[in-house]
Order: structure tokens, then C-alpha cells, then sequence
């Protein structure tokens, strides 16, 4: 457990303060100064339109999992949402290297967890993990959490291993908790456990859930 | 606006009452008893590893949008729970009947509603479906789901148009509203317009959104 009882989703580490650089880089100049040049030439790599920004799709196309699979859809927007600081829509370089470095984190969280290597997270591993972020969520719920996040059973029988949770699902899996947690601490205001709610307010929280 | 004033998502149209088939068929034995043969030779075409039953990924494979993107693995797996009515974790062929039924039935309503064929549905005919349905949300509120539904942008410019909403995201986006409002007006019992949650509750309630 050690090395992992702090959310990532919480760290300070994961920069969101680089706003200098705002007009995409022309690639004749080359990177900006200071750029880290491995990220730079992946950067280039994954802009393959060479606008000199990342779209959603080129980040869609650019990110996997551990079982080779691509990021879902609602990943990408989730990490774009997050990183997509000047609310471009799109990543420039320096909004990448926060999201690199975001990536890289959970990376480490996933893998840490992963107790049986099997590449994908399964309940009791995500229960773990979680529990180590500080969420104690009921059996019931933490089910309702796996079923959702599973990818999709590798056979049609009906009988073989429940499907793990891959590494985009896993990182979407721990935001949402993340998000809502915050969500219900923020509206219970005297703090007795229980919120009020309007339909609208119902709606809007549901549906802004990662 | 006439002909679609009610949600599919409501109608008994909709068959979930077939439950005397339990075990898979034979390909020798052929389709059940008044089967429709075009239906049963789609069932066939989908279940690739002629398991006699349809898992996710072979849904997955075979659901296809206007613009030839696949469905995403949470739309299937939406389907997945509303159909698998025997909780076999796939869909045989009677389930099947059902959700194809339900599927062409959107396929309508979604053509109905993107009235400058475009192929995907755009805010203000999102807001057009939902208020035929009887759903009433806010501005602020449709604009949520649009960002939250619309798919990723073709582009990598800024200026560029918004994306749409594909067909399945569609689907799901309309699902979600029905089964929120539902939870809401089940959880408001004094009909006030309020709902009082507990965090397990308010958690158990988003994570089980479409």
C-alpha cells in the first residue's frame, strides 16, 4: 500500500501553470525552450495534422491500453476537460506535458494495484484502491462501479472471468468517484450527510459525473 | 412534430416478454418457430463464434452509426442491460428481436429529428427531441448534454463547426434523461420538487446513469 495513499487526481504535481506559450508553436522554430525533448517528438508524432495542437481524435489515436485497446471517447474528453487549460479545444504542447505527466501517474497507481498482473484492474483490486484513496464505498455500490467501468468479456460464454477494468476505464473509474465525492461535500454544506436537491441541480450534477 | 410525441424509451412496443427459449439453438435445428428469417440470418451474421448467443464485443462489432463509427462500448453495454432480460450476460436471439425492434425505432426518431440531414443531431434538435418526449431542461442543461454526448470534432480547429451527436451517443443521451428524471420523481414521494440523498444513494444514483 505504501507509496499510494494519496489520489493522484488531488496531487499538486500534475502542472497546470504553464499559460505562456498561447498561438500553436510554428514546428520550423522547433520546441519551446525548456521542452523536455522525448515529449516534443511525441507531441509531433500524435499532431499528425500538424496544426501544432492536439485534436480529440488525435489524442484518441494516440493513447492506449496495456491490452492495446484505445481510449474511450469519454476518456479523451474527460482528459481533455481536465488539461485543456485556456479552453481551446484543443491540447497545446505545455497542456500535453500536464496530461503526459497525469497519465504517467496513474500508470504507476494502475500497475501498483494490478496485484495479479493481468494488465486489467478487477474488483477487489479496485475496492483496494480506492479504500487507499481514502473512499470506504459499500460492497453493493463498489459492484455497481465495476460493472460499469468493465470493458467488454473477450468470449460470448457466459461462465468465463468477469471482464477487468483497463487502464482508461480505471483512471475514469477512480475520477468519477473523485467528482462526486467532492460534488455531494461541496452541496452538504452543514456537513450532517445528506444534500437537498432540485431537479435541476439533480440533472445537472448526474450528468456533469465524468 | 406529430408522430413522435411520445419516448420509445416508454413504449410497450418494445417486446421483453419472451422467455421460452432459454438454452441456445442449434444452427442445425435452424430458427425457432416463427422466427423472422431475415432477423435470424442478421443473428447469425453477428454471432461469430456461433455460440447461439450474442456477447458485447460481438455487438459491439456489428452496431455501426450513420457514419460508419462504431457504437460505444457504453451504448452496447445500455443495451446489454435493457435487453439481456434473462441476465445471461449475452443476447440470444429472442432478446435480440427486441433490441433490433428498439434500434429502428430511434433510427426514426433520430432521423426525424436531424432536420438538415446531417447525419447527426446538433443542440437546438437535441432540445427539440427532449421537448417532444416532454423533457423541459434548461438551457444551461441541454448545453451540458450536448458537450457530454457530441462526439469528437473532425477537426483539429478551434473555429471549426461543433461535432454532432452520433446515433448511438443519441440514443444514450435521451435514455439518460428519461431514466434520471425517473429516479428523481421516484425519490421526490411528497412531489415538491425536492429529494433528500444520503452519499451512498447520490453515488449508487449517478453511477447507475446510462
Amino acid at each position: 500500500m505504501s507509496g499510494y495513499t494519496h489520489n493522484p487526481g488531488y496531487s499538486s504535481s500534475f502542472s497546470r501553470h504553464h499559460t505562456i506559450q498561447q498561438r500553436p508553436y510554428s514546428y520550423q522554430q522547433g520546441p519551446p525552450a525548456g521542452a523536455d525533448p522525448q515529449l516534443w517528438q511525441w507531441f509531433c508524432a500524435v499532431d499528425t495534422d500538424r496544426s501544432g495542437a492536439l485534436s480529440v481524435t488525435e489524442l484518441q489515436d494516440a493513447l492506449v491500453n496495456g491490452n492495446w485497446t484505445r481510449f474511450d471517447l469519454d476518456t479523451v474528453k474527460m482528459l481533455m476537460n481536465i488539461f485543456d487549460t485556456d479552453r481551446s479545444g484543443t491540447i497545446n504542447f505545455n497542456e500535453f506535458a500536464g496530461l503526459w505527466k497525469y497519465i504517467a501517474e496513474w500508470q504507476r497507481v494502475f500497475k501498483h494495484f494490478d496485484r495479479d498482473r493481468s494488465g486489467s484492474i478487477e474488483g477487489h483490486e479496485l475496492a483496494e484502491a480506492l479504500r487507499s484513496f481514502g473512499y470506504n464505498l459499500s460492497p453493493p455500490l463498489l459492484h455497481t462501479l465495476e460493472i460499469r467501468f468493465a470493458g467488454a468479456p473477450t468470449t460470448s460464454g457466459v461462465y468465463g472471468p468477469p471482464p477487468g477494468i483497463t487502464f482508461d476505464r480505471f483512471v475514469r473509474a477512480c475520477v468519477t468517484v473523485k467528482t462526486l465525492t467532492e460534488t455531494f461535500q461541496r452541496a452538504d454544506q452543514d456537513n450532517d450527510g445528506w444534500i437537498q436537491l432540485n431537479y435541476e441541480d439533480f440533472l445537472k450534477i448526474a450528468m456533469n459525473a465524468p
